[in-house]
């Protein structure tokens, strides 16, 4: 029984022990994992059965990982290869996006604190056109096909009073949009995966997730519509630090692993409020939040090619 | 017939040459004027009858104008005296307010445009109560009275590609406030009342007004409950500037009262696009928000003197 | 006798009359004009002599101006080929840059008030290098050439108490640079020159210039190095618009001509104290701001290509 | 030996195993502790010989500790009482305050991540006069006393590409303040001071010190004018809370001292980069901020009371 509740939101950590023994070789689960190009890895879950997804303790869905430590570094071109190599993933989970379909972009997060402001950083570099279509139809845009795309920048409870959920909720039913994307950062287990692994996946978003630990989930069963999340992990609970590093410590030195077992059983309070983050935190955010803006665009035809 | 239509937020701009000659006469309309304090002018109208609204060119309601040349100055304590006589107009138009009600503080506009960021400044301030007693209960305020309150920053359309109208109703929807207050930064006709002047109304927000536009109304009869706008005019249109200088011309030198026609007959797009701000926008959003805030804060018992 | 100054920062403004009379007759002038692309107008001025610099009313030196319309809408690129553009041009007034040199960049303006922070925005996109070369060299880039960046957000006067020139003067002083690059927003003298016309000059900054009006000259002579000044004209002054708009009429109708003469004999002190700025300013700003982070980066050799 | 170096911007934790040994017999260390009101504790610590200074590893001067678990919390007046109780420790350490001073107040730290805005957040509620001074004298406040005072946000070394000592070395050479107040986000050893404990200090800030970890001094000796420090600790080093846990582990069970001195000796680069913040650090920062920057405001005479 562990009081100290490890949490992580990025599927890949949870189902890394797992797939370490032979989630492979399960019904209902398909794993795939590649070198898109140098240094991007990217692996898929699939899990398709309820026997499965009881197993993996995932929703049945797919998750896909991009692991680039690149991301981590400056580049020019804000990573455009990711973007793109991004954006090919996202089209393949995006329902029927062959079609014409109107799309709402929610950027999750609280703008004030930069750890946390991946969710509206991104969607601050949308390209929108609901209202441009609304009212002059898509020959403004001089093309055949285009989506409706609106954003919304909910805000945290804190601040608002209401649950996210709840503001989203309103927004859907009175604009009915076909597709739901959601953007957030998460809280990673370690900080190895910080600023550099981006999750998609099309099971939305489940209670306790996100740096803001939203309650409510986001899903196609609460929201009605079919519900896309997209989050990088940008911090990691202070109390998983400190689990880290004694877990380390188990492996290098005979009493790390009864430290590890002690801190466990405890709870820190104090600990439970904070957590941690990179130093140059606001690079990373701004940088971030454009490689998954233009994913977004590009995976809606609103690229820089896709309008051509 | 005029193509340059003169566009003014503020109720007592619409109504100065009306009065001027004798709405107070008018059947169907009541106007009281005082002052406050030293410096500070109040004036309070009321459109009873469907015919004097007609005759006003206004719907039927209250509007309270607080005129205070010192809001354009700072001030050590953000003006609280303004605040608290605030707080007891906006009191007077909050239906049934000594009841517990739950109270939606809507902030329009665009947080990116110093002047336009009044309505999300303003709610940046306010103190929420709706997610605390949902989750604990007024006890948690160790209050026996104890109003929800919640906030939106619905953000504007060329960001959202969302009517601000859409926004607002699903959250109502969702949320089931009593009452709804909106804040609003304001297009004034002349440059004498920036800054320095606020309106209470009862009637909410109509299509066109604010410095973004907005298109649809914000009333009870299109949110379905009470919605009160307080507005403070932050900016003039461009071609009202012209216009001013023309009439002021036109009554010192002859020549000036044919420009004046001649120039409300012509269009000029520019213009339209354009607007006129003071230099020193930024502190004065700071102070003006602060100041709304505090009043809201007080007319909902969570002020300073309303906590003890 | 004008008692209301017509204010512009735009030399190609200043000397639109004069250039059309005969200022390419004139000794001490060179005037150059031409097309770099398809709506890309460039435009060179270079006064050579002191005779000509008095009649042109502009200090000796070299004025570029880049007209481009396309500057005003959205673009996924930021405009790239127009950052090569003033790229090329740039280089050419910086002395002597095919050598290593140690540049700073001031990016002038009030960062809270959004019309006034095409300066500070430039600068936060820009590649800063000279705390790197200092501590590691620069092989810390793997490069056998690389220039020593810096740059600094002084902030405006009526925050720091401070002219913007004594704390350039100061930091100069300290670190000694070879080169000063400052960013400017404009005021223009017509709303048409708005958010599409880049000015690059070698005479540096001039008393009265840029929206928050600096008082103190930021040149060569007052800094003890060569100051290079690149602006965008961002507001309009209020009085000018009134000016303008009257101008206009006085060519379409007769009575014109005297409200535009009477006017600019009276003194607005509202006016003075405003300005006239687009309504999509956030958008505007912060696209330019990018475009013109990316020119100085690429003359610099820190763009895309050159760092490769 | 310790590669693991404990870290900590607080003169009070620096002593504290000092001074609950002897420090308060020792010679040329004075210690004075009680509680200024109901759970607002002041310890100063003045040392005053070298030999006290050498044994207690801090530079010889005044340092003021204010301990209130209440700043933690929001309150409607921004803790004023706190502000005035501040406001009379900074003025016992300014150096003839009650002649006419002119003062630079350097905000430090990163505007764009929260935990580290305090500096510049203090700032931006500054009641600065050097400019209004300068320019009317002192009539214009019809004040017979008034510091002349002035501001500046230096910014980090990552954007500028200097040292922020560079700077504030040049303004102060060319604007000649008698006294420089630099205020900065700080580094605490333990999660227990964050946000609720206040140093003052008349030895300004020495390398190594303040989120952004400063490597040049801000001192007397190094600017040539008094240097006031005053700092809130903010974050906590990522490291710094794995120790700790450790250290409570290592009292409660046996095993945990072999786990802390196996981590102190080891070297952990991931979590060098890294900080620990609590999760409302943007209610936090402004809320103190604010606090501050009435301290100082009061201090200089520039508070409510003070201007009447």
């Amino acid at each position: 029984m562990e009081h100290f509740q490890i949490r992580t939101d990025l599927a890949l950590e949870a189902t890394e022990s797992i797939r370490k023994q032979n989630a492979e070789h399960m019904s209902g689960v398909m794993i795939e994992e590649y070198d898109a190009m140098e240094d991007v890895h990217i692996s898929k879950v699939r899990i398709t059965s309820k026997n499965a997804a009881k197993n993996m303790g995932k929703p049945m869905g797919t998750y896909i990982t991009l692991e680039a430590p690149g991301l981590q570094e400056s580049d020019e071109d804000y990573h455009r290869e990711i973007s793109e190599e991004l954006a090919r993933h996202l089209k393949s989970v995006l329902p029927d996006i062959e079609d014409e379909k109107s799309v709402l972009v929610v950027g999750l997060g609280n703008r004030d604190v930069t750890a946390d402001s991946l969710g509206p950083g991104t969607v601050d570099n949308l390209f929108i056109t609901r209202h441009i279509i609304k009212e002059y139809g898509k020959q403004a845009y001089r093309a055949s096909k285009m989506h409706s795309i609106s954003s919304l920048v909910p805000g945290v409870m804190a601040k608002t009073g209401m649950e996210t959920s709840e503001i989203i909720k309103g927004v859907i039913k009175e604009t009915q949009p076909d597709i739901v994307i959601v953007i957030d950062a998460l809280a990673a287990r370690s900080t190895k995966r910080l600023n550099r692994t981006v999750q998609i996946t099309d099971t939305g978003i489940h209670p306790g997730s996100g740096v803001g630990n939203h309650r409510n989930a986001l899903t196609k069963e609460s929201l009605g519509v079919p519900v896309i999340a997209i989050g990088i992990p940008m911090v990691v609970d202070a109390g998983t630090i400190v689990c880290d590093a004694l877990e380390k410590l188990s492996h290098e030195y005979e009493g790390g692993k009864g430290s590890l077992d002690y801190f466990r059983n405890s709870t820190d309070t104090q600990l439970s409020n904070m957590y941690v983050t990179a130093k140059n935190i606001d690079e990373t955010t701004k940088r971030l939040s454009y490689t998954l803006s233009e994913a977004i665009n590009i995976a809606l035809d609103m690229g820089q090619e896709g309008q051509t």
